[in-house]
């Protein structure tokens, strides 16, 4: 089979930049996939292929995304186009990139197929070379993150559902990559008043086991929806 | 001529939304143009076409901006990629659409070649039934523009160097579609400590000549950059 146009057309692909806090290793971490074929053989890059021509750009990058690592039910988010002439060595192709912010504890599990000889979190500090240009598309998906913490606060979607404070500060430090003083942090996430102070605490620690929260879901967009500004 | 691929490809189109800010009609507008040939003959549509192989998303929305409507030396970011299966007659074909804006009194003067028979500026309120899914496309834009006021002042953008303070209430109160408290509004942009008071006041005013006033870039940039919050 082969289709014939009267003007060249770049292909067109989508890529997946799933980001996941590992609140053990206080690692915010990317998931990444082993290239099975070439180019880039046996590389890592982020999940992602060819747009089919009956499927739109978000159903694409879904069915990429649960094909090379085995994860479904995530929301994705437009990030950006990428459309260098020279990005790929097969020739011109331009890909849609997506975004999403996932629970790492509940898609630890990962199942690479299709094109993807393996699938793996990596810290986004430890990551190996990647495949294209996939190192400038996680680098705008890491500003875009940063950014994001300035009106929204990004936990609700990294956090499991209940957490001590000393987790969402961590989460903070790791995004923002600076130290937050305890008491001034604990201050100024209270007052946004988006988060739900529980009756329970913390399980196997023997001394002073924290107390855990929750985020208020429909406070949050109450707020969210006003403008509210969630900087700290 | 023809070219002959494996699998088939969508096309791609790069699209551009360019909003001016007309102080004396009060309205904001949106630069259109009529277009020549099929599909959507002689319907209004956003500027855009093609792009061509050799060439980076941002270059083609630039050359296409510049040839159907005249407008150069613009500044475009990109806005988001539209790429329902449906949306264009002719087949599958994916937009890139960007978005920039500038300053309408500059930039009056208009000038359709390629395949634009004409091109104007168009109140937002008053744009005629667009060509593909671009009326969508306008109003993503819209909402971007939106989400901008939290966190910029655009009034850097789209007015003149010198302005009264009651041309830029009136940008903000057309874009947020909302009356605002005339002191109000003075005492919270002043405390921004973005604008500088110019020893200028405006001509042509019989009484109560206002004052005029202009930004101070390089205060915004060092604010920006912290992370402040221009809300209003």
């Amino acid at each position: 089979m082969s289709y014939t146009y009267e003007y060249p057309r770049p292909a067109l692909t989508v890529d997946c930049v799933v980001f996941g806090f590992d609140g053990e290793e206080r690692a915010l971490k990317v998931l990444l996939i082993q290239r099975k074929g070439e180019p880039y053989k046996n590389c890592w890059a982020l999940p992602g292929g060819f747009v089919g021509m009956e499927e739109d750009l978000e159903t694409a990058a879904i069915r990429e995304l649960k094909e090379e690592t085995g994860l479904s039910n995530i929301f994705l988010e437009q990030l950006y186009s990428f459309g260098q002439p020279n990005r790929d060595p097969r020739g011109r192709v331009v890909s849609v990139a997506y975004f999403a912010l996932v629970k790492h504890g509940k898609h630890k599990k990962l199942h690479a197929t299709t094109d993807a000889l393996d699938a793996r979190w990596f810290p986004i500090k430890q990551t190996p070379e990647l495949a294209f240009d996939h190192a400038n598309i996680l680098k705008v998906a890491l500003e875009r993150l940063r950014g994001k913490l300035r009106y929204q606060p990004i936990g609700f979607e990294l956090l499991p559902e209940k957490f001590p404070l000393s987790e969402l500060r961590h989460l903070y430090e790791t995004i923002l990559e600076k130290t937050l003083e305890k008491r001034n942090f604990r201050k100024k996430i209270l007052k946004m008043k988006v988060l739900k102070a529980l009756d329970e605490h913390q399980q196997g620690v023997a001394h002073r086991a924290a107390r855990l929260y929750s985020f208020d879901k429909e406070k949050y967009e109450q707020l969210r929806q006003r403008g509210f500004n969630f900087e700290l």
